[in-house]
């Protein structure tokens, strides 16, 4: 079904065989005491690979934007004001799916590439009373990493609650929700939890609980509520069988096998692996004459590269040399840029085996659409990082 | 991480080899051309597996209560009244879910084991103008079957929207959508559809589109909105790239694997085997001498039996034996009547091997518990209706 072709996109990424042969073992009941033991594992595990021992997991089946939806719907309420730190097509979708739950939403902006600065923030949340900020810590569609730490901190310091959609960043990129006091973290396990497509993952600390304790009104959308899931995850946890909704048994077997081999690697490991893949990656692509999406090199991601396409070669003509040389990498997604660039996903279970041969197809395809560079430049580029690392 | 315990509950079932091999095979970019075909093949085959080839099909990552909610999220705006046709567990969780979107309810009820007749309904009907209905065709809590085609009719000539809680139905009990005028069909794949738990799966017939596009209120619900996976559902199906959310790309392949063999199968020869699965555990649990919970042999559904623990049995006893003898099967659900029944599924990849190997289990786990019946009883009822199938 798959040739040995690498899937390098921003997600879903390459998986680890263990990983996919818990997904394709015979299906166990959802009431099963060894299923019972996995979930309630991987629900501890979260808490761990989140850095946020004092949280809620929830895992539903969904994707990421479902994991936005957990924390738009249950924390929302019509009226309430909602503080959007926008950095592409991601930071767009939370303004309005928080919006379909009656919040008032301001957003602040960057030009494509850049990410508002803390002072602009600060301005903002100096002017209303937000109830809540949501923060893309990478968006997927630029490649820019926003300052969780400095923007959840502004929001402490202000009073309001912090949403981090971590989807292309949690256990890749440094996230410290408990320290950093972040309340609520969200993703998706195709990316760097490095689970395939199907989960949507959420961590709610204390506040966030809080807030949701406190609601006057019923949460508009059914499936998400947390009050059906709340229980639900308790029971798991607790090793005790309890039904709501039948779990994603095999994914969640899965999941329990990757957050095993993620806490195994360690997390401050795990985010300095993902700092030197995108060295190396951000080297090459340098090294190689091409630009990158992020307007500086802080706010780069370490999870993907966005770099643009050399001025008079054809974007999707490059994209098929570079698969026919052994790496699928995706197009552009930003609607100001779509043609402009493409995206180097370098998280999960990618090492520097893979990071090397997707430079080297890189190279390949580059050279097939007649781009003037010196061969090897980019590979040289990144076996330097890799050495410094 | 599983023995080969054979698992007979009403969902997730026993699952093909071919299925579980696709799910755990490398995941593919969701762009990917061989993807693109295999996600819309298998929305071509849902038309097919569903019998309504006008019908537009739907698949989300998600659990059952996710196709119900992209049905009541979809069609219901406040105000609006819905008649629940009401026989168990999931009537009523159909009936909270429409009023979360602000529909008047009016369920139609019978006892437990029992289901509403066609005049009950239709004198329902009469006594209000409804929007829509719904009608759970199996309820997994109670094992009864509704008459689908008898209701459909009823709510055509009413000018009613029928809605049809397939989860344990469709795949497994006879159900033409198109032929009966049923406006959305909706299930999950865990059941007889034979694809790991992970996806919503629904049907929308043209009245039910129209319905949608008449709205004059946003959908409430974000993730569930039509309106976000039409045009996905509709390129995927065209075989061209488009993206909103990642589709649950190893659940896709899997379910793509699974709808063709349903359909080499043939679906009045799958549904023929599902009687007769469904006769040979029927009588073998008469044979045995053990009632069951729909209160006449009409009620009961082709999927699953749920038969009541005799007297003086301890059901989690009863069940930790059988379990023992090599089939899982699965407790109570209803409420009212909990702990005084089991539930048996058959549905799906279930053969005659496998129906065999469960009641000669369960005769093993009555006689370790001390029950009193001819050895062989049930087994030689079940070899007898294969026998005259």
């Amino acid at each position: 079904m798959k040739d040995r072709t690498l899937l390098m996109i921003p997600g879903p990424v390459e998986f680890e065989p263990a990983v996919l042969a818990a997904l394709g073992a015979p299906t166990t009941s959802h009431l099963d005491p060894g299923f019972i033991d996995a979930f309630g594992q991987a629900l501890q595990r979260m808490r761990a690979v989140f850095l946020c021992p004092d949280g809620q997991p929830f895992v539903l089946a969904g994707t990421g934007t479902l994991a936005m939806d957990l924390a738009g719907a249950n924390l929302v309420e019509p009226g309430d004001k909602a503080l959007v730190v926008n950095t592409g097509y991601f930071g767009d979708r939370f303004g309005a799916l928080l919006e379909r739950y009656g919040a008032q939403v301001t957003h602040v902006r960057a030009p494509v590439g850049g990410r508002p600065a803390l002072g602009e923030v600060e301005s903002a949340l100096k002017q209303d009373q937000f109830k809540l900020m949501t923060v893309t810590h990478v968006d997927t569609s630029t490649g820019v990493i926003t300052d969780v730490r400095g923007l959840a901190l502004l929001a402490e310091r202000y009073g309001v609650l912090s949403i981090v959609d971590g989807v292309c960043s949690v256990a890749g990129e440094e996230l410290r929700a408990s320290e950093w006091d972040v309340d609520v973290v969200l993703t998706a396990s195709q990316k760097a939890v490095g689970v395939p497509p199907g989960l949507a993952l959420l961590v709610a600390g204390p506040q966030a609980i809080d807030a949701f304790r406190r609601r006057k009104t019923p949460v508009a959308n059914y499936y998400a509520d947390w009050s059906n899931w709340l229980p639900i995850m308790e029971a798991y946890e607790a090793r005790k069988p309890s039904y709501f909704g039948t779990p994603a048994v095999n994914l969640i077997w899965a999941l329990n096998v990757s957050l095993g081999q993620i806490l195994a690697e360690g997390m401050d490991a795990r985010f300095e692996r993902h700092r030197a893949l995108s060295r190396a990656c951000k080297q090459a692509i340098s090294a190689l004459g091409l630009a990158q999406v992020p307007l500086r090199p802080e706010f780069a991601a370490n999870t993907m590269t966005a770099p643009l396409y050399p001025d008079d070669i054809q974007g999707t003509e490059l994209l098929a040399r570079i698969k026919e040389a052994g790496a699928v990498l995706a197009g552009g997604l930003h609607p100001a840029i779509r043609t402009k660039y493409f995206r180097i996903g370098h998280m999960g279970a990618a090492n520097q085996g893979d990071l090397l041969a997707t430079v080297g197809a890189l190279e390949a395809g580059l050279s097939r659409c007649g781009y003037q560079f010196q061969p090897g430049a980019g590979l040289s580029a990144a076996a330097a990082a890799f050495a410094e690392s």
